[in-house]
């Protein structure tokens, strides 16, 4: 174990004073996360804190809680130090008076002290973990938690505003993650298995001392959107659809996605979807910026995409009612992208409705758009994806048709005749400012034509 | 997603109807493992299935649950098919009738109606994940569990001993654990960061579209026997010990460790320590086999440990002596091996007591021998590690030496001169027999001389 703090004291001071002097009172708790066990107690996934705590205290490692409390203005860390029965296992470690020093916090107290520093006005984040929700439960005497919402939002506006130093992190985990992506595409033939693109994918973050941001979607069944079967041949005409990315030691993560032509290069009637994926990409980016409706850029690109089938006879009819009525949806069921940080979905797990919407933009219930993560205004600082697709999917084109659904703006004869296409997603992580968007890498994907963007 | 099932339907049917025949009544229950949060809830670690789930049904899936009525003497499968929402994430899947049927389960309901079909006697095991204890909680309103001791017996004693498909799974997760091995330490060299051997470790995992049956560890401190750290740069003269293994798809996992000398060679200090550990290894397999009780194993290695370190000078006085005292627990803190199958340490998560020890043989509290894992009389079928160390622990010499612990048995002038020799350990996987053990593997390591046993 060796603990890695990325920046100074101060900032994490800072970052701590700010969240108590937006909290009306009380205490706020952010808990560790917990070692996950995978099939017995003792063996573990590698460990991950949770983000919020490692945003304004950077230790990873389980078993520790801070405390802020708002009413007295102070931070505490509890925490034990390792004992020599357990040096044998872990080594030796620095005292969590070090530790606690390195984060800008002096007050350390032993964790088995927490629950008698709490008072009866305890904010807490919603648990994302079983573990999270049996330890808050035992801390607070409750059988049903009750997340604060005032606590949500006063992270949020803290997180999802990213510093300068945060940029130069994120900067850093895309640049690998796109090394990553160029290292794959490199070795992309057909006669490979899947998973020996995902061991190339692998030894890449390991050879960086890195991990990956989560576990990589790569698959020749790009149409299947969250595919983490990895066991099918890559033949000659086959798309790859490779969506991933690195997480470095601070914690801030990459997610890119590439659709490469396992041949080579794409067959006609591939490229011109291919294209039109990369215009919807291009018109995303171009349209983003901070004041912007993300929502907004969403239905811009979708009416890109309903135009473009138009052209190509998959779609018919005005295209501003086929969006109005989600049909593009039956191509691209997914949103066009989300707030990155710490987090891949940076904050997911407070609710969509406090991250990614606000109080004058609702998440909607339609097919397609419910699945959009982000819809409300941009603002600068806020890091995100712009991660258009096309896909076909054959099981949802057979039940829209026998539905008779979008009857009207789908030639499902012509449809059918590429229901084999597959999925084509193309998606780069973005800086918002006040003009516009900036690529969130230090280098860009040098690779043969057509192959990228 | 792709459900692999590794046996015939009437092999889960047979073991299913042999542990109803051991249960005096009620039903067995045998939920699921959920997909694990990492950072949010929908990023989720590799999914792993409960492995008493595995052996008793195959599917490798979340949100299902086995129900085997010991009254009835019939089995249920809880379990919903995947909806056309689900499908666009998933992909299209076999109906969960389809499923059952390949493990011979033929009544199947919807998972909603799980503890509307379950009675007051129901028997389940102990709970290793938080989820696991929300879930049980829930379906049977409960604040408190209670695990059922005679269903913990009556699965170790199927569990326990390997049947002929058994062991061929693992012979074919040990031989690829091997393979890992030989691949890494190829690769063994001064200048060379710990992560990169990691890389190597974890590419060829995926190569064989396999995982690890356990995040390995892989150090040039192997005297701190978990160690997770991978951030350290190999120099001429290191150990560089690789405790790591290969679990395959049917969910049966291989554990070996190799101490490797970075430079190619051992120096004459480092050479003497490991001929000893392999000498411990070679006596522990020759020692072990059906009805010898696994304890006397240790402590007959433990004997070879202390007559070994007298020769050097780093211990004295009488042998027998020295184990009784566990002063050879300042060079060998852990247990000479565990059982081993579709966990790496087999059923550890029902109680050490229950699996590793009997009625006549108990868990010591004396350290080192309390972290023996297995203590009781072996049976043909068992599969077990042999695993025997040595290793330097800077921090436990100088409080042992602070205390005047073991002083009669431990010279500390010269132990202090090798307090940085770090660890060394070798460990093999053998099946039981009634003559002795079998090397569990297809192959052996063939590796330069002095590099491997």
């Amino acid at each position: 174990m060796a603990i890695y703090i990325p920046f100074s004291a101060k900032t994490y001071t800072d970052r701590r004073n700010t969240l108590i002097s937006k909290m009306s009172g009380g205490q706020v708790l952010l808990i560790a996360n917990d070692e996950s066990s995978i099939n017995f107690a003792d063996n573990w996934n590698p460990y991950r804190q949770d983000s919020t705590l490692l945003y304004y205290g950077a230790l990873s490692m389980p078993d520790i809680a801070i405390v802020m409390d708002v009413d007295e203005g102070t931070t505490k860390l509890f925490a034990d130090d390792v004992s020599i029965d357990m040096v044998i296992w872990t080594g030796p470690q620095p005292s969590m008076k070090e530790l606690g020093a390195q984060v800008g916090i002096t007050e350390v107290y032993p964790y088995a002290d927490l629950k008698k520093h709490l008072r009866s006005e305890v904010h807490h984040l919603p648990p994302y973990r079983a573990s999270q929700e049996l330890t808050l439960r035992a801390l607070l005497d409750k059988n049903k938690l009750s997340h604060s919402v005032e606590l949500i939002k006063a992270v949020n506006s803290q997180r999802s505003i990213k510093t300068e130093e945060e940029v130069n992190e994120l900067q850093k985990a895309v640049t690998l993650s796109k090394g990553m992506h160029a290292e794959v595409i490199k070795h992309i033939k057909p006669g490979l298995y899947e998973y020996e693109l995902v061991a190339i994918a692998s030894k890449f973050a390991h050879d960086h001392n890195a991990r990956w941001s989560f576990p990589p979607i790569l698959t020749k069944n790009g149409q299947t959107l969250h595919n983490h079967y990895h066991g099918h041949k890559i033949e000659a005409g086959d798309l790859v659809l490779v969506d991933g990315g690195i997480e470095i030691a601070s914690g801030y993560c990459g997610d890119i996605t590439r659709t490469t032509p396992a041949s080579g290069s794409f067959t006609p009637e591939q490229q011109e979807i291919y294209d039109l994926v990369h215009l919807m990409y291009k018109e995303g980016a171009k349209v983003s910026k901070a004041g912007k409706r993300y929502l907004d850029v969403h239905l811009h690109t979708a009416k890109i995409l309903v135009d473009g089938l138009k052209d190509i006879g998959l779609m018919r009819g005005d295209t501003e009612a086929a969006v109005k009525e989600g049909a593009h949806a039956m191509f691209f069921q997914h949103g066009l992208g989300h707030v990155m940080g710490l987090d891949v979905h940076d904050m997911e797990n407070f609710g969509e409705q406090h991250i990614g919407y606000s109080d004058t933009v609702q998440k909607s219930t339609q097919f397609g758009l419910k699945s959009l993560r982000l819809g409300k205004e941009l603002e600068a600082g806020n890091v995100i994806t712009i991660e258009p697709g096309i896909y076909f999917i054959p099981e949802l084109i057979d039940k829209f048709e026998a539905e008779g659904r979008f009857k009207d703006f789908i030639n499902y004869e012509i449809l059918n005749k590429k229901r084999n296409l597959g999925g084509i997603r193309i998606e780069d992580d973005f800086l918002v400012t006040a003009d516009g968007v900036e690529t969130v890498s230090y280098t860009h994907l040098t690779l043969p034509t057509k192959r990228i963007v």
